[in-house]
């Protein structure tokens, strides 16, 4: 996520700076073309590309709504799993009687749910799922992951075990099972959702089309523009193409919110939250600090 | 599902080669005539044109935002049915008392829900909704699916009698029967949604109106530049045609996502992940591969 | 629902047949005015109507969201009552013990959902809500029907005291009552928010606002262009004109989406979709045909 | 709710009669200005109002589209209002064992939802809540009233204790008692929807600005336009900038559904329609009229 | 939340003055070097800043409408805070059998609910969560959240605690018990939401974008503007972009709406709302006031 601080300058330039050099190139060819060549190119009304330019803007503010709600929607999601992460842990407290035994059983899931965000955070980025949550885990229920390749789910399914041999020592009746079912079909929907968003691509034949424009309007104002001064002409259209360019440069990484960029939904902070407000919650006193930003993220 | 790694020129070329034929004929006579008839011809002002142009991103905008939507809505249909496939077998292995006897009615359950979201997929495509999910169903019930003309409805209502099987030898209890059947709720309503969006068709009167007025864009626009050199006009025209009508193309293609179209929702991959994510958590271990992307899509 | 093959050109030209005539008079009398009477006409600069077009465009993509978002809903409303009747059925069909008696309550309530669509269905369209399904209803039933004003709602309450029957008859324990009742109140909902949309009109005073701006747009274009040639100003006049009124025509027409029109929601159509489910659900193999679509729409 | 049927010119004129006074009078000084000190004016490039008109277009789109949302939302809570009431009665009718002490139970606490809605309205609108409901509601519970200041909460609790009252005395098990409980938990949040949307001023300051861009507009536009004979410029300048004020005036409107204005959530008609269908599932045969729309609207 | 009355200038200046100055300077000096280098500088057509200032119009509608929709999202999870603790405190008054101890019980409970609103509320915008809520709380709960980083999270947990409390001693069974949690998982929900809108920045790279194109307006406009006499350049130069300022500012207040500022969503007020409420369920005559006002806003 980035934050609200300022974005360091080089950090915007090195997003676009490929774009730039292609754009300068074109229009100072363009611009050679048509100054050497003037008796065959044609009058081109300033009318066109400015025409071309709003086209864009158009395109543009499409194109930001959709990233934005996609990366939203990732945030919602995440913000579900705090809720039911929380809940699941109160849920469990609240329906088995208070003693040793269940305290130890609340401990054992509790833990793994911790463990289950950092995982599923890390398998949405395409980093080692398992990796920092060794101690979260019990050692048969660890060795039972191997075999799986959906890390998360494999987990949900640890809880449903769990939660099933409950009933069956008749700790809880199947009233609580159920409702307690109820909350782990939520985290499976926020799993599935989460994984929806991070595997399905973003329509990419809108993209490739609203370059070919810019570069059209590129092409059109730098032919338009030939009479002014390329010293005026080329900073011109450099800043107005690097407006439309940052604009589409942020919109396309909004859209893909876990892939370990600046960008991204801050899984790894979220994920810590829930692990210090479930210690809490426990009444452990020995819990870890939130997350630190980085100069102008958190991830 | 269109990858991002870049769509094939000729892909792209293909999709709109006829319109651009009728524009490029439809331009060069407008141009002749304009050229040998000139003194009967108005002076066309490109205003005229332009605010067409802008009148067609305005119009393209709204049409890109509902296909999206739909798009969108159906792949979270797809999620759903992830999403609910998962719980379906996760809370029979809980709510059923861990023994021989259930868990090869887990396996039945489960198989057949691996082959409702297969038949699903084909049917929702106009494909053979039975081809290649034989082996995940018994022999009765496929012959009990003949009768049907709705397959994917009638595997469902297989689920809710060997539930309610279940229940008449007190294998569960009403409460863990009602949770079950609010899960298989779920998926009947999923179905129903995706069978909404597969057989509504999108008010296809805009799509006229937007194809007329980009050729009234492109006769007036070529009657305003035919004092242009013809060499130049045409291919100008050619390209922001090109590009609007890329836009329109791209936007009818996501409005029908299962059309066995590359810009699909990817049903077929969807379902193949489904397949292995439960039969892992049945504990087999010889799973599918997943599906393997096309060039440039997946479906 | 307007089908995809095409619409015929006499029905779209219908639709707006008078407007185009008013047009075609305003911009006649304008122009005979601003010729004959030139000196006391003020020079137009085009910029006016063309910024007034601008305009128009985006308050008709206002309208145009709107309109569809309305006949969407309509559509998803119509969707949950397919999805809500199948899961009713086979609810009844595995909640309650299989055996003569239940399978003749089951039909009874089966056909009473099937009557209660096509009822629905006709009473939103302002059709006798009656009309083709006294063969799905009891008499006594049918007798019922005739004090109340509001038909559906009626069978709706039919629904309850059958349900309230089978639990007083102990076919039903409370559990599943409960979760019968579920599924009614879904369909209760469905029920009021397509009343809803049938009763709202979609406020008034913008679509008077739009044809007052569609009509200053006329008057200052044919002003503008007064010294083009009348032969050639008419038709691009009548041409633009159009284009705005069709789109704002099909926003019109598909923002109450119960109205016998053929941009309607296809009630009849989805109303025998789940007649034919319900039967075959029900064992039954001589079901009605679906109902064929007419030219180029379905009803 | 403003019907289709066509708006009186008078009530339109009234809406928006002072900012038309105050554009003329802006339009006329500031065209005598530029008239009578032309040499210390500037010459205005038509190009800026033209601009400052598209940019208000896109500013009013925005308006219009989050005032609809609004009162669309604000129609949607009435509606679900509609929906409950109606699922409460046939749920008492149906959890309740058919006698004459339950009918009385029912018809007490039917009626007493029928107060429930027109009291909502009425509070709502600012009007007096207990108007005209004394006949709906038992002598013992209009006391109890009397200490509340929000009344319709109120009513809901006397809905809860009489629900207990059943319990306590066998008339119903507790699994029936919750299903009812989640009926009213819905009805308590459609109340806090609807009293958040009456509430909440729209933030006022968008308006503001709007109102300030369209006066600079007018100015703009008045100076640019300063060449043409005033008795052409001021009609123009008039009927544009109505255009936009009767827009923004029918946005304000809308975005305030509860404060007894014809553009008003035609809250008592919905409670008359709730009042109709309650008394016929009551088996009553004397229910009231609708409510008769005015000449233009629908209160 | 602002008010309807009207804004004083002086706030809306305040909000923009820094802007408005760099603005000025921006103006002068381009105005400057373009008048005594004239030579050196292009001509600038005016078309080109007039198509940046379309642009930021098309940029401006995404950033209000995502801004807007924030503010409403946060509002709503507060109006849903509102009708759960109703709905709440309704609950407990249903589900105990009335009698002394009881009545003691769902006091404790109401009045911590109380306290648990104006917690979060305050602790969402930064202040001491516990200010002001010592009187609703007991001795012993206050102590145990001292240990808590979380404080409405603990207070949470004592719900829960106190309802298995009711659950172990009889007082209530396992049913009511878990409809009552549905309610707590609502409000941790809620509580979740609210925190997510608070910790995540809206992508701060638009912003920083729309202000780049806003000074490439301001640059272009004052060049294309330098043969107007500068004492009508600048107050035009001004007045645009004021009005461009003060609309992404507004957009940039409502996109946080927890941040003690006037157009934050009104949470203290909405808090004692509450608080009314839930202690004239109680029966309690003595209640606090509503929260009255300031000038132009209410927090």
């Amino acid at each position: 996520m980035l934050l609200d601080k300022g974005i360091s300058v080089a950090y915007i330039f090195n997003k676009i700076k490929y774009d730039l050099v292609y754009i300068l190139l074109v229009g100072l060819i363009t611009n050679l073309l048509a100054t050497y060549a003037r008796q065959y190119f044609p009058e081109m009304p300033l009318t066109i590309p400015v025409f071309l330019g709003t086209a864009i803007s158009i395109l543009l503010s499409f194109k930001m709504n959709q990233s934005y709600d996609r990366w939203w929607e990732a945030r919602k999601v995440w913000g579900a799993i705090v809720n039911d992460s929380r809940s699941f842990v109160l849920q469990l407290q609240s329906f088995l009687d208070p003693n040793e035994a269940t305290a130890n059983c609340i401990q054992k899931l509790a833990y793994r749910q911790i463990a289950w965000c950092y995982c599923l955070g890390q398998s949405l980025r395409g980093l080692n799922p398992l990796e920092g949550i060794e101690d979260l885990l019990m050692e048969a229920d660890r060795a039972k992951l191997l075999q799986h390749t959906n890390k998360p789910l494999a987990l949900l399914q640890q809880h449903t075990v769990d939660i099933q041999e409950l009933r069956l020592t008749n700790k809880m009746d199947v009233f609580r099972h159920v409702q307690l079912d109820n909350t782990l079909v939520r985290l499976c929907d926020s799993m599935g959702k989460a994984e929806r968003i991070n595997s399905t691509v973003f329509p990419s034949t809108y993209r490739h089309f609203l370059h070919f424009i810019i570069y059209l309007f590129v092409v059109t104002l730098s032919i338009a523009l030939n009479n002014v001064e390329i010293i005026f002409e080329l900073p011109l259209l450099l800043l107005i193409s690097a407006a439309f360019l940052l604009i589409e440069k942020s919109a396309y990484h909004l859209q893909d919110p876990f892939r370990n960029r600046p960008s991204d939904v801050s899984v790894t902070a979220i994920a810590r939250t829930i692990d210090i407000n479930i210690r809490q919650l426990l009444g452990e006193s020995d819990v870890p600090l939130p997350v630190k930003p980085n100069d102008y993220y958190l991830l």
